[in-house]
């Protein structure tokens, strides 16, 4: 038995998310699908992290376990010969048997795209979220980082999820203006569900002068998610990296 | 009666092309359908330059006779709320009556892009043209300085094209690496029907060592089509800005 873990980019709005599910094309279904054509064997697929319908990726990372002795070098272009081309393999290496995508990670990269001009963009609408009205970035600037650190990010988590443990540690975020784009960037060691589309949520309403940058604090530590902005849509998500 | 120019962005791939045809939905019918939606009036559009089927805008320039007095600055929000956000709107301004996009232009720039990974790119697939084998950038950087000055383009023509003048003059090129993606830009004050898309695909042919740089003016002064190389697709291309 051999252990794949493979880099995956796919554009999400294509797919219905990351998980398997029944009478659903997702990524998952996808993949292991492609692996059952090249190898003739059905795997159940491990992958770093669930992302929604809609949420693309540079860098989703998976794993899965088969016997056949495919050249390690091959596996790329096999599968993505399988794979529509909203999905692609971009590499694949051998790891030991009990590497696990999620378990593993010691970190991720997520990135989000606002397209901040006053009508979009005809060309890139469904790669960013256009914002009309301008935001104030010097503003989202100051905000952005009083999410930076250790803290319960319940707030910030989609309600209705389980009450799993909420506290997560953001190493490094970032805001880069490019022309009338927005890019925001977070790195951590773990995100709740739906976490940094609420993050830029509330971003988006300090941008808009709704919140101030000082409340974010107080917002976090409220534990409301009542408190904090609205969920930003999906098809300005990109999981950029797994880190291990 | 007023003369009203615009500037649109769109995404060529949701279209059959600038040109109005019987029962296609085109850019210049999609346009001309808002106009109507918002003046009552039905106008022929002039357009700077045709786009084929694919290929996208980020500056196409159109101009419009209304009687409508419908404020200037209110235009771009009109057509938007009538058009699908695979066209955008950018500016409007009044202009003289005798201004035609096509006939007033002094010249046009093109931008084409390939991403030249692997595997290519999931999410921007739509958007770039995807190389697989690798270029040799430096020889095809060689190769695009000889396109520039005054030409009979002929061999750079889609042959079966109609008997017209083909000299035209290349102002400026250039060609830029960004990670994987190869940005190439043509400024001329013209360009001839698939004239970019087949200089980019005899790029292509230097970039994989078919033909030299120090080949190109032997084949411009061929004007024999078949000595130039395949015409590279319509969804790499995008019309850039038109000067006046």
């Amino acid at each position: 038995m051999r252990n794949i873990k493979i880099i995956l980019e796919y554009d999400g709005s294509s797919y219905y998310g990351m998980q398997k599910q029944p009478n659903k094309v997702t990524i998952q279904s996808e993949i292991e699908r492609a692996i059952f054509e090249v190898t003739g064997e059905n795997v159940d697929a491990n992958y770093s992290g669930r992302t929604d319908a809609g949420v693309s990726a540079y860098g989703q990372v998976i794993s899965f376990k088969i016997e056949s002795d495919i050249k390690i070098e091959k596996i790329c272009l096999a599968l993505n010969a399988h794979l529509k081309n909203s999905i692609v393999v971009k590499s694949a290496q051998e790891v030991d048997l009990d590497f696990h995508p999620r378990y593993n990670a010691k970190g991720k990269k997520y990135m989000y795209v606002i397209n901040n001009s006053q009508y979009g963009s005809a060309i890139f609408r469904r790669t960013e979220y256009h914002v009309e009205k301008r935001l104030d970035v010097k503003e989202m600037k100051k905000a952005i980082k009083y999410f930076e650190g250790t803290h319960d990010f319940k707030a910030f988590r989609a309600s209705g999820t389980s009450n799993k443990d909420s506290v997560r540690t953001i190493n490094h975020t970032d805001i880069k203006l490019d022309g009338d784009r927005i890019y925001f960037t977070f790195e951590g060691n773990g995100f709740l569900y739906n976490m940094v589309r609420i993050i830029v949520g509330t971003l988006i309403d300090v941008g808009l002068a709704r919140i101030k940058p000082e409340d974010i604090p107080k917002i976090i530590e409220s534990k409301d998610r009542k408190k904090a902005g609205r969920t930003a849509p999906a098809h300005g998500l990109y999981m950029v990296e797994v880190y291990y």
